[in-house]
């Protein structure tokens, strides 16, 4: 089904890259400004994340000798050291997800641009390089993000939702590559429900959720597609949905023929496709618009 | 079951109308005037729809010979033409779904015309024909439709939930054939999960929304009833979802007795029964209220 | 686990009664007071009710030789007079409903006497007999509910969810039998998604719908209650659901046991229990509170 | 998976603590503190607890020679004794669940201490003890609760959500065990739908929630973990949830090696390992933030 097949290292018949947004508790303090510090059982629910699953993220990496991708916020790099720490141990990779879990399009230019860069500044002081990989909190790309991350000298970003093989962002000032993800691979729509975060599903058995996770796995396999999971390590890391993850990596491996991927790893591959002249991803200009449009008026 | 059962061509046993309501960006600006420019993501999202699933659905289409109905907001055939000649190479429908998803039911009545008779331009205007067949935006036909759309020339409407085969719409200004539908077969309610359209489902894995498609399809099939998928590309055209879409197709080939159709013909076969005089549609008059009813005030 | 278990006629296991709030456009024009008149889809929709469900519940019912209990609002009585007659022409119970959906506990205790007597006007007008029986518009029973409609000669409620088997409700004027429902085995938890009610479930396969009031009714049988079905003909008397119920009652007709009666034939049996001395209801008494509770102050 | 496995009694494999939270009709006084007094099927709906549920539950457990934790706001105690009476003759725990169902963390600290108090006066007068252990209503924790907890003498909390184990809170005044709870072992996000608590959930069959609670307690017993049931009387006390809870009993005593316990027993067993110098809990220091952090202002 797919108009612009990729072709994935080894013949492979996929590609998973299994990501992880670290949020901890900094998106429950932007979203609750005036009070998440009283807010102490979402606190112990979101740092939940660094504190218990993390180390134990890495263990079970580290006993399956793969490597996954981790978006973290600037402000939870320099809170939660220890997990930054076990995480570059596992030779994981790290990329940015804002400074505090501030959602871009929601801000001015200047301000969207301000948090970028005081997430890369911690990025950089604690991790010793800058940021190669992005994903909005929240998905929330504004139409200033393109131009902010090719300026910061991004190498690819995973927020967007265009495709479902990695494709090209073009903006006056360069291009970035994407890794487009689907909202029915984030965990979020199948198991939160906290009144903090004004996000009240009903709660999925991990069994249910991982229908969902298989049946997008089993649709990328047989069409050659990217699979980005977007979990998030206070969700998906507790222990009975860590478990239904665990099986769901035994069900893609005894699949066979999927690249288990970073971030990084993919974009470098299309990167390098490019170079060759060997494939050519689709190619999207940013930003669409400027301003609201105009054919929401009566002329 | 039912009170007044229309005899289908061929003695088949149901109808089954596959329609798609391609909104790709156009809601989505709608329903955030002052910022949809800016949240890039959702726009991505919604533009799969005419840039990545049309494509493909065409393909799947020709390969299946089936046509299909694609209602289309104006300022999407204006922006999206690519995907509208991919539609017309098909020989698909296309009917009109506003002009940029606006909902006539919360403007003013001049407003509701403005915006029908611009939609009918862009689609005249591109497609070289008057639009035969119409569905409002978010279903939110207004008790000034009706007359409109007879004064524009529509032959049938699918925006109303009254009946289970199609019935008549009587206006004092003449009549429109009404192809009814069911909130269980939009694909809305099973799988959209995004802040910006203010609708947070929990997202159903394409087996269990296909178990709801498919009970409605058995009790069609079983009553003689008329099915109509109120689909959107963006939706259902990605990978897992069109996979079961897939799936459904088959299951109701393999049942067999079922005349697949594209909307129009559904509706110049109620006229043809008319016209013979073999079937009597049943009739409903509108408006049914012109005002706020008196039976709210205390006498 | 019950702790005042009560005998049903003939031995039977537990009691269901089938109940159906035909409401038709009565809450939508009550919720949308300044809109309604405009909400075409909506009205389709819910006139679907009176329209096409009923005469196909009033045919099912004969073919089945069973008569159920039908809550209808006043408005619905004049405006939908057809649908009443084909109800009593299969001697189904009508009972009250309101008289346009208003709910209750949301009107001075004034206005609630005011539209409660010009539902009962319109009931005995229409019907030619004061009704016996009453639920209260989205269960919105008030403090004065229960004077009001002892005052009225009401014979039972089922309104309020407080017991698994009937019980008496006390005011100083005098008694009334309740007969408990739960929200589990009303229809619109299951399936009612309309932006115009602010209701937006994700919706249920008949057979998972069927799942949850098929729990309800083994757990009853075990025990020996009362299993009260609220169902709206506009929703599950669409042809899926509406195959999904006939699947039920074969379900537990085959189980055994079981007396299938109206609302009003359960209250009899409950009042020949009492006047015989064989068996006494649970009493409560109403109103629980005259005013919001002094508790909720500071000392 | 556990990073501090913590040695049940009798080399159990993991615990189990069914807990209910007693509210009646505290919440909704408390959350529609203008009108709870005119909600008169809620109050059906949620007295179902006391009235209803807790003698069933009682006997049920007395039946099974099981104990286990109920938390009771104050108010609750005062208005329902024999509920209390009824708990008490099982030797049940009874700990504090505020005194009307506050949320801690909207009040102020003043407040907060307040309700504590007059929670704990209520306790101690109609039970005779002060209460050991405490569960925020909403698990609704502040930044004072800590340092109130301990300064009036309780010995735990289970309002947390951040470990799979018991851990230890650390006040600058003294520690207090916790029991973490997990929102998905909640039956509210399963089963609660009413307008009145402005939570309108898809109720799920018993089974469907059981599939939940049996994932998690699959996990904990696989790790080691303790397994904290949350629920309420007045729904999960209903017949069928019941039954689903005795099915879930009965397979968690099938799978052998649960150590079931009331919240203080564990509380214990933990208190016991620290003074044995056997094990230590991991420690967390509250609070966590004194007031809105600085990382979200602009520097």
């Amino acid at each position: 089904m797919l108009a612009n097949p990729i072709p994935w290292p080894d013949g492979a018949r996929c590609a998973v890259a299994i990501t992880w947004d670290m949020d901890a508790d900094s998106g429950l303090n932007w979203y609750n400004p005036d009070r998440a510090d009283n807010l102490v059982a979402s606190q112990s629910q979101t740092r939940y994340g660094p504190l218990i699953a993390i180390p134990r993220l890495v263990k079970l990496l580290k006993e399956r000798g793969m490597r996954q991708t981790f978006f973290i916020p600037g402000w939870c790099i320099e809170t939660y050291p220890a997990a930054i720490d076990a995480l570059l141990s596992g030779d994981n990779e790290i990329a940015l997800h804002g400074y505090i879990h501030e959602r871009p399009n929601e801000l001015s230019a200047e301000d969207e641009l301000y948090w970028l860069q005081r997430g890369i500044e911690s990025f950089r002081k604690h991790i010793g390089v800058r940021p190669r990989g992005w994903r909005a909190p929240s998905f929330a790309f504004s139409k200033h993000s393109l131009g902010y991350l090719i300026g910061e000298g991004f190498f690819y970003d995973s927020s967007l939702m265009g495709d479902d093989v990695p494709y090209r962002l073009r903006h006056e000032s360069g291009t970035l590559i994407e890794l487009p993800c689907d909202m029915a691979l984030d965990d979020w729509p199948h198991y939160m429900h906290n009144r903090d975060f004004r996000t009240m599903m009903p709660i999925a058995s991990p069994r249910r959720a991982g229908e969902v996770f298989r049946a997008e796995f089993d649709s990328a396999w047989r069409h050659g597609a990217l699979w980005v999971g977007v979990w998030h390590p206070f969700v998906s890391g507790r222990l009975s949905k860590l478990d239904a993850v665990v099986d769901l990596i035994d069900y893609m491996q005894a699949k066979g023929g999927v690249w288990f991927a970073t971030c990084e790893e993919i974009a470098r591959h299309v990167q390098a496709l490019i170079d060759a002249g060997t494939w050519q991803p689709r190619e999207e200009r940013l930003p669409l618009y400027d301003s609201p449009i105009p054919a929401l008026k009566k002329r």
